[in-house]
């Protein structure tokens, strides 16, 4: 789950492999990595039961010339593991994601992902950042990163969904919202067919909706926390990649608990970013196995 | 919040002022105390707003021959009082608490509460454990306390909280529920009279009810939590003392998370515990204000 | 420790006193406050021990007209606390700290505080950064602020000293080093006049001295910490202000140590310059009091 | 290293290997593992580096009548790593190792782990503890664990560590210093053969020696910590197992220090024993790699 930034890297493949437990599986895929001249660089796996379970697997591995065969690889490993009927993934490390970032006018989450992608820790690329404000505007584009407003007015959102669906069309690999305060659609979801990564402001699901730093500070809390999860259909409820808390007194108004929980909410979801970047995460029903 | 556990001393008063806040208010308590020759050891504030909010006050001072003149202190602090409608309590820190426990077959707090009360930790005398199990009862009495066994079968469960409340009447300052697995009833709480400080296993407001872990397990959380609160007449609802949580992964099982919050519990519901015996937790609505 | 940030406002005034412990005290500021027509919003108060120890209090009170009659209220002041012979400090809390940065390559630490600013959340004002390094110039004019290169080179530092000097003479309240990778001399210190607070990047009395993050991977340390503390002429022993740590692994090296200490570094530095600039900390020999 | 607990099982084998990495390293094991037909229910692998560097590996597979033809595939495992110069370690996860605790007067980690034991949570048997003090024997036996007595008066520690070299010899698979207050001669570590952890109160490298919660609160830390590591025959530093620190304020006097230390020395020394026991450590020179 913790591992070192610095295996985004020329010739290193990431395998993720999952699916229904068989005896002889982490066997026939090193095998198979061995065959390839693949060396492991690291492998982490989990089985929810040796008997009947499900089988989860990450194994990064360095193969000279990786990017030239990549096709070949994929195609000689669907015809291992479909066998198998396991789900699997190869991705070469060289090659960053392209994430979106939704965002409306609070600016931690935005500024936050955008500094460390800067300062080389996210292996990814960010072609765009929309929002329905223009506040952020010159911040995000001080990070040579072209922003582009889609306001959003009126209860028919649409219009802007379908602006957004367009220029995210072909251009990305997945979003992330960046406290952006619009209610996606069913449909929206559909069209954009890559994940959508959101930060909740609450400890899921304690607050689930609307003002959760509000309830609670009337509930007396003492710890506040954030959750990233994978937006699905229903709200707030999506698989969850991350959560955390901090520490709040008495002393705090419901303005302290929003304030105090900024820092949070951009710690949690630049880590959700991170693991999914780096192909970390792997979505099994409502859950989150993270390597 | 987080005071040395040394103040529990002779001559060592102990006051709590709450109420409307109003201009001279701290000076009126300190100028009291600094007329009845006591000297300040510690002194904490909050004033909800300085202009018609609440105003909490818990100050610790040393006072020669403390216990021999603790009425007529307590006629004095009356008389300066009242005209401001403050609720007031001035304890003396030489006098332990009487704490009750009700358990039922776990023991993790229960232990832990008795073993920090062995080290000198606790303010307390504890005068009895009451279970309606007896799986515990050689651990409590190796540790010197008495240990009634209330056996709590069938639907109707009056006859055990008669007794129960029999064994407490008099007796006790405060009740613990290290874990009891009975839900008490309106009634017994009016006929108890004292503060019933319970450990909830979630991190409250989040899976309220029975089975906190299997729902925190079903939801796929990456943290655990527990909460200890003062008992009202709505389950899970009364003011919160004190929360905590662990961070859990998708490796564990559901009685792993079980095994895990254990720790969480004994631990916050310790703290809760001291603070209470401590004269730190003020209650104001469905809040607690800990100093 | 943790209050609002919303204390910062007009007509509020914070006074901090220490000193040798004496009964009274507390009776004698408060009645003071009152007799002044204040009103208190928060007190903190510490005796190191009732009989013949120390005397630490921080009180925010509300008074209406206040900056029109602060020289009066210190006079008078003086005139209530000099026969005690405590330290005071009374401040207008509407007025913020000017504070100056020395920063080198690294941004991270400089650019939080920056943002922190920015986002209302440091009672402060910047008059300007300095680094001996122009890397983050464009970055430190985005946000406002003005920014110096005073270059560094070459083993005679006086030069570069006696223009750091110059610029900060008679502008600044308090100076922060953020990661500024030059030792500053002795006769430095005197002439600057104001606290110095830096970010030692280790659990200090770890590591002491060069290259910290090299050392705690060498002894395969599971914690990684941060300490800010304010500049004293022994290097990396001035009185501690704050310290955090975060969870590393086998499986990280020295850089990755590096790359997460950074997100420490950068929360500890900001913690200490918040409290330190809404007068929180009290230094007395090498310890912090902070309230 | 945050595994279930439930893996230790009939039938689970535990095969730990380390030396220098090799391509194909992974795979030989696995297809080891399957060619026994053993189903691998987690696995754990870290390189320091792809080339030329260190091969970490822990697996845990199912493998029904392992313990019968435990001694075979031993043999046959030695055939197959011999050549690749790996060290490697298989156990029977059904089988628990024997664990001594010496200890002196405090209990608090002496306790913890026999709570932990008794809780089903640590796969160790305790044969015996051993102390120099007699305080906690009658704690000790009412857990049905014997309790020798080993005084160890005067300067010369030699009869006494010749006495508990004999109670220890042949019954036990490694040592847990549970706060034991003896140095030990490095003849002592030399005849016991087996491994010893320790646990410092102090968040190592930081204070090193003795009294380092007086060093701690001389130097005004705002954190304290506990370290639990292999003993070598350098005092205080051996490889580090498992770190953790709590908060402490200036409030909080020496003797504050050591009794929120004890919380902290008696969970990090159970997760350490925790980890050592389910062969989750490999010691690699002065560093541990946990899985």
């Amino acid at each position: 789950m913790s591992a070192s930034t610095s295996d985004a890297r020329v010739d290193h493949a990431c395998l993720t492999v999952h699916g229904p437990d068989q005896p002889g599986l982490v066997a026939a895929i090193t095998e198979w990595i061995a065959r390839h001249e693949g060396n492991i660089v690291s492998l982490d796996q989990y089985s929810s039961d040796p008997e009947g379970g499900d089988f989860f697997e990450r194994v990064v591995f360095h193969r000279a010339g990786l990017s030239s065969s990549l096709d070949d690889l994929r195609e000689d490993l669907e015809a291992l593991l479909a066998p198998y009927g396991m789900e699997h993934r190869l991705t070469d490390q060289s090659i960053p994601k392209r994430m979106a970032i939704l965002a409306s006018t609070s600016d931690h989450c935005l500024l936050e992902l955008l500094w460390r992608h800067r300062r080389g820790e996210l292996p990814v690329t960010i072609p765009m950042v929309i929002s329905n404000h223009t506040n952020t505007a010159e911040d995000v584009r001080s990070f040579g990163i072209p922003f582009f407003h889609v306001p959003s007015q009126g209860p028919d959102k649409s219009a802007a969904e379908a602006r957004i669906v367009e220029l995210l069309a072909g251009n990305v690999d997945f979003v992330v919202l960046a406290r952006y305060m619009q209610i996606l659609s069913d449909s929206f979801l559909e069209k954009v067919g890559v994940p959508v990564i959101n930060i909740h402001h609450s400890f899921l699901p304690a607050f689930i909706g609307a003002a959760p730093y509000r309830k609670a500070w009337e509930r007396g809390v003492k710890l506040i926390g954030a959750t990233s999860h994978y937006v699905t259909k229903d709200l707030d409820e999506g698989p969850i990649i991350e959560q955390d808390v901090a520490r709040v007194t008495h002393a705090h108004t419901a303005a302290d608990l929003q304030a105090r929980g900024a820092y949070v909410e951009r710690a949690v979801l630049s880590r959700a970013v991170q693991w999914h970047a780096e192909d970390r995460v792997i979505r099994h029903g409502n859950h989150t196995i993270v390597f």
